[in-house]
């Protein structure tokens, strides 16, 4: 992997530039939309690279489960797998596992222990080799460690690896926080070492930076997460109950990290997140969002004020001719479809509906990303932030 | 509307010609495939006619119920409405009603039937002036006449309106089949009554032949349709319980009508129906089923004694590297997806599996109708009838 940084902006953190990897070039900054399964849900690979994208991410704890690293592996990996010629991230499985933990804490809060573990799965257990975990595909017990984790990710051949951390969430004491994310940068060391030995030629791995909301631990571990030596940085955990904290968190981690590594965001991607974290020095960011929302019923449009959506469900789309998004270069905008249309197409759950607002998403997305860029190579950064978000 | 025959076939009744309607031509014999609410699940327009296909069907019923007519109308119709610039027929709404009907009487020997009024709807009264029944949407009670199904299909703007007829099922009796099928005949009357007055320019209307599995009532049925001077003839209702009655019943039809008017037989297209039927002299087919199976993850393939399908949820496609089919063009088969991606996705209920197998099922039942259309053309029916069944 190389990282070339093109331009910096002179008002902020935000670089633009190229991450060279082994399945192609990425533009940076980018967003990567999820192929959480295998696949950008509803769409096709092409689809995804028409409308702009570089690289996508594969989810190492779904597929792990299935259809099982053996079955991507016999494929060539998820590049093959999935028909994606290009770049692809994978994450740790880390992120899902915690998730299934903090999922198993609420339902014992609600008295629901026992349902939501036969239905999520649950954490078993947590100790310095590992995490113990029931899978919620077919109950049986698994576990997932650092080694395990590069194991999976070195099948399904991604072009960058994430390494295994534990996700702390936002409710745990600092001390749990300081304890959780020693043993991170411990399993980041193991992860590197399995690498070292067996990962797969030309992936890279990312480290990434925990400490949640607590700034000495935040910067002591993009500080330690950047000594590691690892080739990229991601930056997890919880990032704060609202967005100025989150983007306080975000800044402290990357003042810490060197300027010639790249940064992604992990799990972070509304729109004014995305100008904030350009801002702040992010290179990548994933998020479910653009794709998620879009089989509710809800399309991004340029409006602040409304969290840059609009929900078509809305009683008030029954009867409008318009397009979402005059101009938008879309499908659905494009072709013409109006508001009224995709409305009923969503109520009826029709899934070319679904299809035709994650188009129009991750086409609104892609856009966003192509002005940041831009701005930052015209030294116009400023201005188009400011335009972005009024 | 036009048709020209183009060509006879000699050893049996089929035809291949060319149906000129309001909004382009259709080659016949040709497969109808389903947009039900407005759009073929899963597909963009332009998709569907890339996969070779001339007119899609559009379903009175659910339309007429969501979003209504009057939405749909406010886009000139339904071509605006989903984006559709080519020929559509519309059914009556019939058929849905009379289900509706059959369900609940199925719900009542199984002791559910308020549930299955709630759920699915249900017909309260068939009368002479028409048909009341609840509504599934909203519950409240809805009235549809031979005139209002006109008037919807009016709004609609389709091509090709079919005649308002009661959907005679199997289980009921000769007399029963024998009135229904008399009042359908009047009902006729007065949809084409409606018509000549009220109906849109350019808009056919296909009287529906019924009767059930009687031969004196479907031969009877078909030559009082043909006498209403409808500019096509629809065949619909009860055509047996199996394969064999269903042939025979379809040739009573076939052979009392006009030989210069089209003719659709309504909701068959399993693969050797599409072939009988064509050597029975149909011109158009439309059924549920390619897209239906997709979405349940079976793949239409040449194997006639598996029912031309096969179900890739099976267990021994878990690492079969193999595309469905070699050759086809689909982009699943083209692309290089492999059986064990697909089955991963639709194990998954993945959008992009179904779409994948939507596409693939499409473009198999496509090439059949091709291969049809040219072997009339060729003179060679029977052996490319007789290469399809092998």
């Amino acid at each position: 992997m190389q990282f070339a940084i093109e331009h910096r902006d002179a008002g902020s953190q935000a670089r633009a530039g190229v991450l060279h990897l082994a399945h192609g070039d990425v533009r940076t900054p980018a967003f990567v939309p999820l192929a959480t399964k295998g696949t950008v849900k509803t769409l096709l690979p092409a689809e995804v690279a028409a409308l702009g994208y570089d690289i996508v991410l594969g989810n190492t704890f779904h597929l792990m489960l299935e259809p099982g690293p053996e079955v991507v592996a016999a494929h060539g990996g998820l590049h093959g797998f999935m028909g994606w010629p290009g770049p692809i991230v994978t994450d740790s499985g880390g992120f899902q596992v915690f998730s299934m933990g903090h999922g198993t804490v609420a339902d014992e809060i609600k008295g629901r222990a026992s349902q939501g573990a036969e239905r999520e799965g649950a954490i078993l257990a947590i100790e310095e080799e590992g995490v113990r975990f029931r899978s919620y595909t077919d109950g049986g017990e698994r576990f997932l460690s650092p080694e395990g984790s590069m194991e999976v990710q070195a099948a399904l051949g991604s072009d960058i690896a994430l390494a295994f951390d534990e996700c702390t969430p936002f409710n745990v004491s600092r001390d749990y926080t300081a304890t959780s994310t020693e043993r991170t940068h411990r399993w980041l060391r193991r992860c590197l070492d399995w690498h070292a030995e067996h990962g797969p030629p030309g992936q890279a791995v990312y480290g990434i930076v925990q400490g949640g909301v607590h700034e000495d631990l935040r910067r002591a571990s993009a500080q330690a997460v950047a000594a590691s030596g690892c080739e990229g940085i991601a930056i997890g955990g919880s990032l704060g109950e609202n967005k100025a904290q989150m983007h306080e968190v975000v800044g402290w981690a990357t003042e810490e990290l060197p300027e010639d590594r790249p940064r992604h965001l992990l799990g972070i991607g509304e729109i004014d997140d995305l100008i904030r974290g350009v801002e702040l020095g992010i290179d990548t960011f994933d998020c479910a969002m653009p794709t998620r929302i879009a089989r509710h019923g809800m399309a991004l449009v340029p409006e602040p004020d409304a969290r840059w959506r609009v929900n078509l469900l809305n009683g008030r789309f029954r009867d409008d001719l318009e397009p979402i998004l005059a101009g938008c270069s879309c499908p659905a905008c494009a072709g013409g479809m109006s508001r009224a249309y995709l409305r009923h197409l969503v109520r009826q759950r029709e899934l070319t509906g679904l299809r035709l607002l994650t188009l129009h998403n991750l086409t609104f997305v892609a856009g966003v990303m192509e002005r940041l860029r831009a701005a930052i190579a015209a030294g116009t950064l400023e201005e188009s932030a400011a335009a972005l978000r009024a």
